[in-house]
């Protein structure tokens, strides 16, 4: 038997505009999917406590895919997942699902994948269920930190802890819908949508340069050798989630339930807040930054659920057997 | 005794972009301020329900200014105001009462202005009492309709007939403040902030492409010749709406309420819903296009005041001395 987990995500930055060409910021969150596999005489079985269909397809494909990198023979093989991200809710699921499922298979099965091939596999799930995959999500649940993608490339972002409180509308954000609305909207309006995106990228490349920065400033505080505070840069970070927001409201794909939430944030203290993903329902993410409690209550009231998390590190992993939050 | 009113207004596209040398369009509101004068024996008495310091300024300026314009005695003169426009609301209040005051005295007292003149001293007025003015208010106010407005250049701008809602917060809009919040967030985010006043400026210029138009096809109708609809043009007006709202909320000068009373006012069924002036209070207005009722229902149930206007094409105006809604 093999437990591997890997986790979910938030875009930090740059959604929908990522589509155009522009760059994008994404970062893995502590929270994860645990996949739990072992040998059976024959077959796949597969138990999740959220029996979608589709979940049961990135499971069924990543299983093929591990088999097929070294053509084994059909295996028995049982699975079991358990989750902390909601389904649909743009915080890279799926991508989790297949990158644990991927590693706790392929262990399984005396197969060792890297982690490139594991995040490439990853993306081959993604796609075959989706029919299309920019491989943010897989990439980001595979090695945790923060990424910086643009036009199909991928680097590590450098980043410091942050404390995060995403805020669940309760319904699936629907990815297909926002970006075909978007798409409608540039046909009609190209050279303001445009202008748009261009906006938006401004605002990913000064979230880039604030990044890297702060991060120089964090192994610094560690090291003890200054205990300069990162206080100005969370603030920095806060405005320019503001400033994505009120750009990704222009775009249309923000509801009343995102709105609200996002709001409610921002009045509860947090210094950003903003829609995470491709939005229409989903999630928003707040940049917290002390005030945890306040911004989840504030969540909670305005009808959402509140997740506090905080950058994931670690990305693809196994887990010891005895891990008990497995059924 | 002499009586006279003029209208409010809203900023349609263009509010903050236009302090940075974008272009603007307003239009003046079926909402009116109403100022009766009559010749007493000696100073000057005024009389408003409203007993604000500050439209006790607007109306003493004003009458100072008439008088100014010909020398005259000091004349004993009461004033009484009637307003239909909530105070401080963003909808121009000041300017409605400033130029009112103006053709309600100087017509009381044998003066004779043109309405050129009438909006150059309302514009003085404001800017007695606030330290500057664009002038966009006094002019909308004077001449009714809408006017286009350009580093400190007015058009009249054709439009058709629009039906909107307004929503007022209840809260006073803080015109300076927010200009200041704009100016420090620009100051430190010059390149994404002057993009964003540049995408509003493409909005306005396209807006502004979209009346001309809607215009041309709404004259073709009066005279039968044609029957095509404007809808597809208050389709569009609504799409700029929304972009133009996304980008204000961009620049931080929403606040829960009126983000609430647009995102209400969308759900209601309107075409479009956008903050209107500078914001951080003050008022929404929604292009209701049938749905007047839905929006107003909408508005009043997320704790905003609705006010169902229509484009007003009449700007300064004597009204009949029976008119009853004078005190």
């Amino acid at each position: 038997m093999v437990i591997a987990s890997a986790p979910g995500k938030v875009i930090l930055f740059g959604e929908h505009a990522v589509v155009y060409g522009k760059p994008a910021i994404a970062a893995a969150i502590t929270k994860r999917i645990y996949v739990k596999s072992r040998r059976i005489d024959s077959g796949i079985q597969i138990f999740s406590e959220d029996k979608t269909e589709s979940s049961i397809e990135y499971v069924k494909h990543a299983i093929e895919l591990v088999i097929g990198t070294k053509r084994m023979k059909k295996q028995g093989i049982d699975v079991t997942i358990d989750s902390e991200l909601p389904v649909g809710g743009g915080l890279g699921s799926s991508a989790a699902l297949s990158v644990a499922t991927i590693k706790s298979v392929s262990t399984l099965l005396g197969v060792d994948l890297g982690k490139e091939e594991i995040a490439r596999l990853g993306r081959e799930v993604e796609s075959k269920v989706q029919g299309a995959s920019s491989g943010i999500d897989p990439f980001v649940s595979t090695y945790g930190g923060a990424i910086y993608y643009r036009d199909g490339r991928f680097d590590r972002q450098q980043i410091n802890p942050l404390s995060i409180v995403i805020g669940y509308t309760g319904s699936p954000s629907s990815t297909k819908n926002m970006i075909s609305n978007v798409s409608h909207l540039r046909e009609k309006y190209p050279k303001i949508i445009d202008h748009i995106f261009d906006v938006i990228g401004d605002i990913s490349e000064r979230a880039k340069i604030i990044l890297d920065a702060s991060n120089r400033r964090f192994e610094t505080r560690k090291s003890k050798i200054c205990d300069e505070s990162g206080d100005l840069n969370e603030n920095e970070l806060g405005d320019l989630m503001n400033l994505n927001n009120g750009l990704l409201e222009a775009l249309g794909v923000s509801s009343f339930s995102l709105s609200n939430l996002v709001n409610a944030s921002l009045l509860a203290g947090a210094l950003g807040a903003k829609i995470t993903g491709a939005g229409g329902g989903g999630c928003i993410f707040a940049l917290s930054s002390g005030r945890e409690k306040e911004v989840s209550t504030a969540i909670k009231m305005a009808g959402g659920v509140p997740i506090p998390v905080e950058i994931s590190f670690d990305g693809v992993r196994l887990e010891p057997n005895s891990r008990k939050n497995i059924i």
